[in-house]
């Protein structure tokens, strides 16, 4: 149960408030929702609902009918569009986040950004930390490569999309950072979700490795509960018994999320199957589904990549990609968001 | 390994190089192949290698490297197009096959030919034999049905796609199918394959349940060594831990699967996804990946259908479908396959 | 719902009532249970309890309170035990069946039989048609190889357990088999189903290959409901994403089923797991968690078998097996079911 | 490859080593194992190999031949045995570690705590950082519950049992936990492994909810790479398409690892089934298996625990389950470790 507060109460009254709820049992979050001042109270008990009923701080409450509150379509009907620098993902058009695996030079990330810059892509996504099967592979160049995507930011006006692995980490990232990753295998890191809920930036997450469409949104409930509305969804393939893809991407994700929530959905073809070969098709199958956003894997090299070189695209392949996908969200009635050069 | 025979062999001959071949312990398969007679191998000792060479008869060799032979993409490089009645499949355009999950009645199925009939689809598909999971479940008309079949193609000159359940149905079926499904659990029915793989008709062959790649191609060997060229490849989703939907639609298997193979591969989004809401953004999405064509449930109320209504989409439904199917396939350069009416 | 009904009821009385009850729209299955018929009738419509209630020919209903009806715990209280021959499965004791994966000589049959009745086993497991994922693999002696499981059988007085691929298959092996098995690829080849419904001989019914426990039970439900009431289910692993071995043998299906169902349940260790270093301890597992037997596969030489070598046993391992399974048998109060040679 | 360092060699020498390892683009531990002095270098280049080659620090090197270091039964041949208070953790008797999901209050632990000192068991589990799906879930007591662990582990010398979520929590925890559990969501959370490699007490990595065995190891890898050598693995089922369990208990991977691996191994057939009627027979099965100990969830009214009351056992199927393994330990030729209370 979501409780819309009244203008004007008194940090005091709403402690007492709060507390009062939690004496009934429940599970209680204090969030600020654009102007206005809510409450998400659950499980709702009777006595919970005799402390809301008799209140009069609340002025309406809302029930979602479902375990899903702030992420859930019945809470907001409108889409949720998140603005970060110029850029805006939810707003109807498909946009292109991409960038290079892990963030290996300054050499490196020039010529992508440049590839990215000819294209009109804003959207830049690069890893500093990556999560790693064993501890002897290329763990990223942490804290060290933070200048190199300060100057990136500085001199390109790009929008800095990169991942977080801890809280420690987190509080690290902000300022250069304009969007957190939260990656799959840290999907159900509560500890992290929270955090990143009270980052104050938005947050890119990942469908976690074999998670269900419930534990992907209540894993964003967690950051919404915890103060961050701003979270965008992102399928990149689950774990099956079949092997020909790295992961099999569940396309079904994006209309299935976009009925049940409010969040944008984008897609990461490249982790969702693994291979370079099949990202375009199934990025523009993804945008055919609905998908406000793809995340691509560019590298200028891929066979040098120190991680994920395999499902990297080429220069080249990557502004085929661009045009294709351009074309196909035109047949679907929207457009790639691309800024004319130089933005 | 394929050998290709030189012409004018006696069938006395080739009994002989058969046999020699089957001496040295190998698999071994007479196919028959447009105009060239072949021999497929398999695996390949040095002694057969020796029968292979020394053999008059043998025109020439050709080596897959793989476990596939008659499917694989190294043994025909242009795609195989399968011509049934006026009806293309595989020819680059994109096929509409379309019918009720179950035969249920003349009334219902000649509300679905109308329906299909306006929209210039000519594939028409409706099980007869459903297998379906409970022996308490409405099991198909059977044989009863083969008459609102028959008077329907002879009607409307439609092509019908139905399934066989076993290889006295499938005896029973021939005349009247112009395509023989073979559904998902009967995939690996190496007995149904085998007696599918002499039938003379084309087979529309469904990936079985949690059934790999390799595992699928194989099926479709299994048709074709046993002299069927004329295999139609159909994704419909595969069983995974998710359960928003009722199987988790591949769509990776399309590009996959042309790569691998020159066989026609089209999708199933009715059973996989399970939900007529996801249908169409799945059917647009399977276009936007390379489908050459896709198989959809319709009925003219959905809610009163004997098996699978929760997946099969309304008549409003099915005509947007083609409609939006139709965008997508130009987006990516080719089209939708429609006759104009009446055809 | 199950209608048990009266004795000495006429041909043409029970005719009437059963069109009466298929008039309803109900599925409607006749079955002789031990003395008693029994009527089978699913889905309960209001009208198909009305003929039910009028009926004179019904002594009294037995309601499952779920999908299941024969195959129910529900409906039987007491372990189904299944004679065959001398053997006895379900009767709380373990019953090993062994032998190899595919009959291939008179030498290697020799060899095993041996093994076993050195052993007091008397359930001989051999394929004489192996369901083969690819065309180009050994595809079992087919009926050439009857003779010698005749032969083993007039011998040794073995009880012998075959797999039957198709409808026309299992029609030859009557006679020769004691057990049909249907195996995990025919789980849900319904005609199959139906035809051993019919058989008069016991079926062990392997778990499909990627089921879940209710596909499995109404797989043997339409065994029974076609008039077979001896089935033995058998768990043999499960596809899913871990790699480590073959199939993920999933043991708790084993307290699950004798919970939900009467029928006995035994393990395949060796399918289940697919290395024969892991079979001895899933063996051991299997007879702690309560199964009423195991399927194991044995060889005189695993390197040289023409299938599945890899996950046969060696006879040391084999006859160390059944010496640690007999322990663990003991400890969770049964034993080992062994005949004392000569048998 | 692991380099075995000869004795005395100064800090600065040491370093000077590490550095001419990690220019060559290898990974490089350091690792103090026992009396030794390691390091481990991974990916093992040429450059690399040159370096411990000339190197006068290096006594002798070890080759695994495999991505596993330290976890791998090829660095050492005997089993790890941990030794954590008076408890021992593989050294061939089967341990049990037992308590409730949550600590939710002093009575609850207080109960539990006695019915444990009657079976002779030292090893208590409870959380107090609970890793929900939801954020609407009971979370834990949290640090608030610290001293109900406190008083129980003066009180009664338990070895206590608890879980960390995040590096600070536990940096919280050192002092008042004897082993410290990271929990299946958390099995990739690269951060925390790093964090608990160096915390100086054992932890119990359990399996994560899809993870392959590899990945597995690989995080055990993480800690003990990371200086903790005294990892303890925990099987707790994953996550497949069968949904009659909650998790499907994969015993196969307790001799799987054990083959691999000198780590102990331990099953938690709570959270592997899911249902606390399944938990005895897969206790059994486990043991049978070849498991190092059990991970067992008990409570004393598990219709009233705040959090998975479903798969917790009453007191009294607690003592039948340790009556139960027992035997089936004896059965194969270990035993279950009981102290003598009072303790």
């Amino acid at each position: 149960m979501i409780a819309v507060l009244k203008q004007k109460i008194r940090p005091q009254q709403l402690e007492v408030f709060l507390n009062e709820l939690t004496a009934t049992g429940a599970i209680v979050y204090p969030v600020q929702w654009g102007e206005q001042s809510l409450v998400v109270t659950s499980p709702l008990s009777s006595a919970a609902v005799g402390v809301l009923d008799r209140s009069p701080l609340v002025e309406s409450t809302i029930d979602t009918g479902s375990v899903f509150q702030l992420t859930s379509r019945c809470f907001q009907r409108k889409n949720t569009v998140i603005h970060v620098g110029d850029a805006r993902i939810g707003d109807g058009s498909v946009a292109i986040i991409a960038g290079p695996c892990a963030v290996e030079s300054r050499e490196q990330v020039a010529a992508i950004a440049e590839l990215l810059h000819g294209q009109g892509i804003r959207l830049f996504r690069g890893g500093l930390f990556k999560p790693r099967t064993s501890p002897y592979s290329f763990q990223g160049l942490g804290f060290a490569g933070l200048d190199i995507l300060r100057e990136l930011k500085a001199r390109h006006r790009f929008v800095i999309v990169t991942e977080a692995l801890s809280e420690r980490c987190l509080k690290e990232l902000i300022g250069t950072a304009d969007i957190i990753q939260i990656g799959s295998r840290n999907m159900q890191n509560f500890s992290l979700l929270k955090e990143a809920g009270g980052a104050g930036i938005p947050v890119l997450l990942k469908r976690g490795l074999a998670a269900t469409m419930d534990e992907f949104l209540l894993a964003a409930e967690y950051l919404m509960a915890h103060g961050n509305s701003r979270v965008i969804l992102c399928e990149r393939g689950i774990r099956t018994s079949c092997c020909h893809t790295r992961n099999t991407l569940d396309l079904s994700a994006i209309p299935y999320l976009k009925e049940q929530s409010h969040l944008p959905v984008i897609v990461d073809p490249s982790h969702g199957t693994g291979r370079s070969e099949l990202v375009l098709p199934m990025a523009r199958a993804a945008v055919a589904a609905g998908a406000d956003g793809l995340l691509i894997e560019v590298h200028p090299s891929p066979a040098d990549a120190l991680s994920d070189g395999h499902q990297s695209l080429t220069p080249d392949l990557f502004r085929r990609l661009v045009e294709e996908v351009d074309r196909v969200a035109v047949a679907v009635g929207t457009r790639l968001t691309r800024n004319s050069p130089p933005f």
